[in-house]
């Protein structure tokens, strides 16, 4: 059973843990005292494996990181770093390069503007693949690197307050380690730049998925007169079996989440996420004029004083230079990080270290949706790709909501709301909005009446007006 | 003694065999049952090398193979992808380049658009020069890939009935593969796209050069109501020394020839060979609209049940993605023994394992022309280039036809038929209509009559109207 | 202490010879005698180092030589190739980009195309970066094997006869040879095309920072009808402590001199150093329509006998192929020692051969100059880039002259002499036209009398006219 990580949600937090405590074996066995987030030298464990870099999208830094988190493993690698130089050029298909390519080496490392196209890859592969930042979805081992790094520098994510600061509309990484964040527990207080917030669907997704519950300003901080300027903190249960805690806090409002807070629990922030702005993903005539900086005086309030400042990197404008020999910059430690941490992932994934990924990837918990009912409505996935056409057969989850059904594209993980569900054993089709308690295997979803009818379907009891 | 591979012919039946037996050791010794076709770990008998990949066009695939063949060998990779980072931006000539990089690496893998580009390298270089592509000329390591596909996966490729299919006009794959299958004694089957068939240089050479018979459909075929759309097959002699029994055939017509093969030749195809369309060698408004497809439903003729289904990939349209899981699909196998053949060319070629090479490549047969009267008219020559054309003096192999002399370029191997033959002894010219016997060394060529008299020499008895 | 090689001026003499004295020895170690000047196999000492090659600008031959020899020295290599490729794209500065990847290489090669780009990349690392050329800048592991190439064919540097033949004008890799030929006193000949001499700024600092002595053509030839077409040699003291010797040179005359210089010195050309026309810094319609050729024919001259022919190759039309199977020509020789040179150069700066760079590099013995008052009028100093601008505060080496002061960028080391110069002790400025023993602390350097009235400085005395 070949393990890949495409969205990091393909490990479990155990897992997660386990690469951690791996990591912090290799920097003890190879980091010198001055610097302990270095490797230096040769942990010849991958001595008889050979990693792929596949990159369609520029990227010397993590392209490096692997190769460099490879090589120190005693490994060889076969770089390809220019997307002109593939035989995606002749029309080559997703698919029929990883067959190819899965012959001449033993994990690929792919980068890839299209959403989801990592996960296609990961699918026909039989050796692993990791998913170094596929267009506007996910960069699941940044999201390591980070979580990794709040770990080491602040000893444990729970309850930890991490402020992310910025682009927080288009960034992947912000994405992915929100989602992070709140399976280990931490704070998530966004303070975006104007019209950068976090998207919807993945607030929803915070809530629905990963069991956070917001809490506006009021409710978290003491005094009135605090001018930390938050609109909303997402807040995680400790632990998963404290789950039914939060369906009361539902229930009953934050006031039972209050009780458990620390007194006035912003007043000290334990980490600033800063992003810069995602140009390259910019719809339209969107800018950013003003976006704001985090420099030396935005962290003079007290609240920042034990702040580690982390960034993705590269920054632009958005953080400030004058933070580069301050004690709470961490970025070029984080971006140090990247290495032991992908040297850790490899080992799991190539099996070197066993026992640190379980037998099986987590569970999906949702019904897996197959008839051509439907298409992902994301231009940038990788299914609206004409080449990947010629093969690719869209899957979707579709997740019970409270009142509807929800259907998730299986490789870009774009969410829609189809306006109709139908049976086919009925042959009846009505609004989407009921409440399920199990999603029958006979569901037909639609996104207008037009395709209902003409696949033969009829409506339920009455015609429904629209 | 440096050996190279620029065409398949550099290589002898002998050493082609002796390098598959190698390629067949080194499966059996890094191999797993499940996978007996990819190479796992490492046989570092190329511990102290360094192999060059100089890749003046796109391919990962190709670079890839051959790099993780070296890595597989134990040795180290420079690695040149994009052509728009080397020095011949600068105007430097394939043969500095070539001067410099010898010094650097003990071997040097080149792609280059240029046809006969890579023979200018081998004859400056003195290490190991080797062919991935020159343009529209040969790709020489692909075809032992195939052929050694075709070995492993029937056994031998005496007696095979080998299909090619699609545009057999512009592959260079395909051109060196006819040639390889008929030195190996495989039958051709040509079924191009229309429009796309065998050049008539090719099968020229594959008549006169490679001693192959074509025969008509309704001479191998038992049934005038055998729908089978082929136009003619190619027969080669078993061995070289039946050649004479060819020459038979050729004088008492095809009825010797039936008589030596199996009732019914054409029921049983043991491999089909597609190709795609070569869209970047398309001249002018050429297309293929309805560019014919190999797919489950094409394969249900009964006399395709054992064929393999080939492709040197990549694919585009006219491979079905229906056939992936057929077990006649041998396509990704095909690709993976890339790395194993690639591995045992490079240990033969820098003579880690020695004796798979003779002492020297086969024998030139034909006279070398080197005066400066003619030039290769083939616009893609590597001559035509004005970089090369500082120090590169063409020269010309002179082949005896039955009723006049073919030149054929030393570098793209292009062949023309020069209008005029003159000799410097007598300083006479005459129509190149004659039968020769050998070529005297002061023979001179001349494209039309002007050059000839320009050059001093008089018509050959009375002056003859072209 | 990490060491860098961003200028030849960062190694002391000392160093340079303990550096050929390594290479010499790997030399011993690997060559074989038939090719005594090609590395062959590993010398294992860098198995746990990893060297980036980032490479901003086009360089096939450069790049490769620095892997090869690390190949050779049994490290590993990170490989960026193609500037489009990098986070540059994204806008990420230099200082940043180094300092992410110290932690993924234990030594950074940099081509870049602005000039003083790799100093920058230097002040930030802590691992040693090696400039592989920056812009019209220097070149300076070029000019390392340049000087060894003369050292290992002519014996020593000593008293040689170097003529620098082509484009002196452009050629980043002719500016620091000259430097080096000077420390190492070898005589330079200039020989260049039309309008390609050495610049002036190069001239001056022969003169009065490497204390060569210019001499006219007939000083130090014996006949007048000698037709040596030279317009001045500069000729170097022997050792340093000779300087004295030619602090008489410049109040004598060159009689001094003269008398010290072999009979008839300029009759035997030991080395002709040949350049192409730099054509990518060509500014605006400059061309070299009839750019002289080295080849067998002007090499007749019998002064020419036993003259190395050497090139820094790319060549274009400026060496004529006559010449490759000359024994005079090591263009390829040259080429060849690049790898054992940047073996030992690598092996020293990673300490892993200790003892061969001294505790610290050459001391700089100018005053370094802070203030914001003056800019670099270089329009390709690293300085003028915006983004580095961010961060990068402008510095200046200030240089005494007989009758004024210089402002050197610490950068790209281009030279410019501010219009007037005050004190901010006295908040006085005066023309900058006298003579300095020391440079004050206080000094502030002004371009132009405006700004140093914006300044609040007064003039000195009485108003100046200019």
């Amino acid at each position: 059973m070949v393990r890949h990580l495409v969205t990091i949600d393909d490990l479990s937090e155990a897992e997660i843990e386990a690469i951690f405590g791996l990591t912090d074996e290799i920097l003890a066995q190879t980091a010198t005292p001055d610097k302990p987030y270095r490797v230096h030298g040769r942990l010849p464990w991958a001595g008889d494996f050979i990693l792929a870099t596949l990159f369609y999208e520029a990227s010397t830094r993590t392209r490096f990181s692997f190769e460099s988190a490879m090589f120190h493993l005693g490994g060889n690698v076969l770089s390809s770093a220019d997307p002109k130089t593939t035989s995606a050029a002749k029309g080559e298909t997703i698919a029929d390069t990883i067959r190819v390519l899965e012959n001449y080496a033993d994990a690929i490392v792919i980068r890839h503007p299209q959403e989801g196209s990592v996960r296609v890859a990961a699918e026909y592969a039989d050796v692993p693949i990791i998913n170094a930042g596929d267009g506007g979805h996910e960069h699941p081992t940044q999201t390591l690197c980070d979580l990794y790094t709040l770990r080491r520098e602040k000893g444990s994510l729970k309850n930890l307050n991490v402020l992310l600061w910025g682009d927080l509309k288009n960034g992947r990484t912000v994405h992915s380690l929100v989602y992070g964040l709140a399976r280990f527990g931490a704070r998530i207080i966004p303070m975006p730049a104007e019209g950068f917030g976090l998207p919807e669907h993945v607030t929803r997704r915070l809530l629905r998925d990963y069991d956070c519950v917001p809490l506006a300003k009021e409710e978290v901080q003491d005094s009135a007169s605090d001018e930390f300027p938050v609109d909303v903190v997402y807040v995680t249960p400790d632990k998963p079996h404290q789950r039914s805690l939060f369906s009361d806090v539902k229930e009953k409002g934050p006031d039972v989440l209050r009780a458990r807070l620390p007194h006035n629990a912003l007043s000290k922030i334990d980490a600033c996420y800063v992003t810069r702005l995602q140009k390259e993903r910019l719809e339209g005539d969107a800018s950013a004029s003003d976006y704001p900086v985090v420099d030396l005086q935005f962290l003079k309030d007290r609240r920042y004083k034990q702040s580690s400042v982390m960034h993705p990197l590269p920054r632009v404008d958005e953080l400030g230079y004058d933070l580069d020999n301050d004690a709470r910059a961490v970025y070029f430690k984080q971006a140090s990080y990247g290495v032991p941490v992908r040297m850790a992932l490899v080992a799991a994934l190539l099996n070197i270290k066993p026992g640190i990924l379980g037998a099986a990837a987590p569970k999906k918990k949702h019904f897996v949706y197959t008839r051509q009912t439907v298409h992902c409505d994301n231009l940038r996935c990788v299914t609206a790709l004409e080449s990947e056409q010629r093969y690719l057969s869209p899957k979707y989850l579709v997740i019970v909501e409270d009142d509807r059904l929800t259907s998730r594209c299986v490789y870009c993980e774009h969410e829609s709301i189809p306006e109709f569900v139908g049976r086919t054993s009925t042959k009846k089709y009505e609004p989407n909005r009921m409440r399920w308690d199990t999603v029958p295997d006979d569901i037909v979803l639609f996104h207008d009446e037009a395709t209902a009818i003409a696949a033969g379907f009829q409506p339920y009891k009455h015609k429904v007006k629209v």
